[in-house]
């Protein structure tokens, strides 16, 4: 199943992708896609439903971040050993962890708008997903149980905000349309194993990025049991787990920065496809 | 004015402290203390109530956290020079921004639970305030005028999640429990100069840190201006500013930690007291 919220900015209608990539309104079922809808039982209520029976929605909708009332946006950091090279980052032997503040959530093909100041913003193709139900001290065995979907997200980065005005990274990672999320949040029958989806990244056309989730140094289950014993994990909260090789910081001979006037394209297998346009400062 | 939220966990009541100390029910006229309750417009709303007119509460009812709806809880770190070298860091050239999640959100005098893995568990009094209005890229000259209230916080730690498990601090500061807020909102009115308040803590009775907030290195609206270059606040945000010296971590000649059974006692001027009682890790 492809959960989606569609519509405005602010005024977005909960639905679902059919299997012919139509877009079915739930708003006859629930109100919205919130934290609640994720349990166990809120989505069988939704699995339940004959897509068919939904009205179709016509046209193109703008998509919405699939969930609302996200109340926490965790990150995992160098997470793929060949992007912690080109970081000159340490290969974690435990997870790094960062936040992303809410306010960055932003549609996934909605803008990024670059912070006045930034000089380093930066693009990261990332397998995302959202937690179903609360957390805390999971077994590294039951962890998947926990996960109600997965998602994509670009975590859009400052680095000279991220790592030069430490120490810690929560500076770059959080200013408004940093966090592209969507469009659909898919559930893990339809996923399979989250371990081995290709990852991509365009940047103006050209492929920047090339991954497969199967190279994460933590995979989604070891991160769910870590991040248990330091945070509880509630249903709707968020986290995204790491980058493959290809950043902007990472070319040679020098780092490539986004500009006002790029186009980023991303996708992973299985979770639908982004593309932003990259736009200076204004305010909105 | 003293805005605050009074009962059992997840029942609280929106409230006000008047000026004989009684608590007077204000859900007559709010269902709770939320977010938009903190706009200028909301807070004259209440503050042209006469207390005498609303309901006394009697007995000690319980404080819980006196806002409701916080969606991000950002921390400011060595904001006080003593403290930057009890604690071996070097004095900031610019606030050290990291974040508490949200789940770690504590009534002023609840339990304080130890995380299973706590070895380095820590107490630091700090000066909190709560965002009235949006603010992004927000003038010194202005900011304070973002502010709604101010708040007692304690910024509880586990040393070694936050040190030793980099890069970033916020395994350490994020626990259940480990943001006790309270007892009350104090509007600025009632405050005067956040940049002159005392601060204290007792550990088992024994006074630990001293300080005022006119040591701070950067100020209550130097930080609002600062953040509001690298995230939008919001309407509700909680921002805790730093502590002063005396903590665990800076005792001499060996650390103190917390262990079950120990109690934390902290106040700052104008802003009341909080009572804490550390207890083990259970399932709550």
């Amino acid at each position: 199943m492809k959960l989606l919220r569609y519509g405005p900015k602010g005024q977005e209608k909960p639905g679902l992708l059919d299997g012919t990539g139509t877009i079915r309104d739930l708003s006859g079922h629930i109100a919205d896609i919130t934290p609640e809808v994720l349990s166990k039982q809120g989505l069988a209520k939704l699995a339940a439903l004959d897509p068919e029976s939904l009205p179709a929605v016509s046209g193109t909708p703008r998509y919405g971040v699939p969930v609302n009332g996200i109340s926490k946006f965790l990150a995992i950091g160098t997470n793929f050993s060949d992007h912690a090279r080109e970081s000159n980052m340490p290969i974690p032997t435990e997870p790094p962890v960062f936040t992303k503040f809410v306010s960055c959530l932003n549609g996934p093909n909605d803008d990024v708008m670059l912070p006045k100041e930034a000089t380093k913003a930066d693009w990261e193709v990332e397998l995302g997903f959202f937690i179903g139900k609360q957390a805390r001290y999971v077994e590294e065995s039951q962890a998947l149980d926990y996960i109600a979907g997965y998602v994509l997200v670009n975590d859009v980065s400052e680095r000279a905000f991220q790592l030069e005005r430490g120490p810690t990274w929560d500076k770059g990672k959080g200013f408004d349309t940093f966090g592209p999320v969507g469009p659909w949040l898919v559930t893990p029958d339809e996923v399979g194993d989250p371990q081995n989806l290709n990852m991509w990244l365009d940047l103006n056309g050209k492929r920047m990025q090339t991954g497969n989730s199967n190279t994460m140094i933590f995979n989604c289950a070891q991160i769910v049991a870590y991040l248990s014993r330091f945070v509880t994990l509630m249903p709707g909260d968020l986290v995204t787990t790491g980058t493959p090789p290809g950043v902007g910081l990472g070319q040679k001979p020098t780092p490539i920065w986004l500009k006002a006037g790029d186009t980023m394209h991303l996708g992973i297998d299985k979770l639908g496809e982004q593309k932003q346009k990259v736009v200076a400062w204004s305010r909105g």
